[in-house]
């Protein structure tokens, strides 16, 4: 693995880390100002800027706090000199969601890029599968 | 606009053209043999390779022949040497739909590889905000 996979890997598990324990600093620490979200609810043209992008949180940690999971299954990173992506899936839901479709994911893609010497996301997308 | 910017701006543009026309070689000529799609509907773990990819268009053709829109509204792109991401919203729905819910956006995020100077797609992220 690369120095820059295995950063972004870090980046990515530690932002895991810090959804499960409701820690939003841990949240925004490798994030850019200019962050664009298509988050999993409206609005329709995705959340900007890391000031909204940290209003997001509060609700997704009281469903965390009621007992959701939010674990990292599968991550895929490709990364250039400055510029990186990712995709992943998460298991994403209540225990009784998750009962109910044990197979559902969270598929997340990121957008990264590198700032003297290190990575941010700059950019995150987020959705369910419609069923 | 740098070459990069510009080569992917014309690849997107051409993508979603070729959707309009219903025209699958067009659609598939800037992809990526590996490529890993999370499509708006299931599978949940994405589609994966250029065979199942070219196996999503068929229904979606049907979809635009029925009078369905796929326009292009704006197009974010960041690229690296060798690496890329874009995200962009589109006006994707029919005429009943859209008159339903007029600011409604398709999300999508791409994620390329530059592959002997030509810009490849290697990911798609399609999804509708849950609301």
């Amino acid at each position: 693995m690369s120095d820059d996979h295995a950063a972004i890997r870090d980046l990515v598990q530690g932002w895991v880390d810090a959804i499960q324990s409701r820690d939003l600093d841990g949240v925004l620490a490798g994030h850019a100002e200019d962050i664009v979200m298509f988050d999993v609810p409206p609005p329709y043209d995705g959340v900007r800027g890391i000031t909204a992008y940290r209003e997001c949180w509060e609700p997704f940690f009281d469903y965390i706090a009621g007992g959701a999971f939010f674990d990292l299954v599968d991550l895929d990173i490709t990364a250039g000199d400055r510029v990186a992506y990712a995709h992943a899936l998460l298991r994403c839901g209540t225990p009784v969601e998750l009962t109910a479709r044990p197979a559902l994911r969270l598929r997340l893609t990121l957008g990264l890029r590198k700032h003297d010497g290190r990575w941010l996301v700059a950019h995150e997308h987020h959705s369910f599968p419609l069923s």
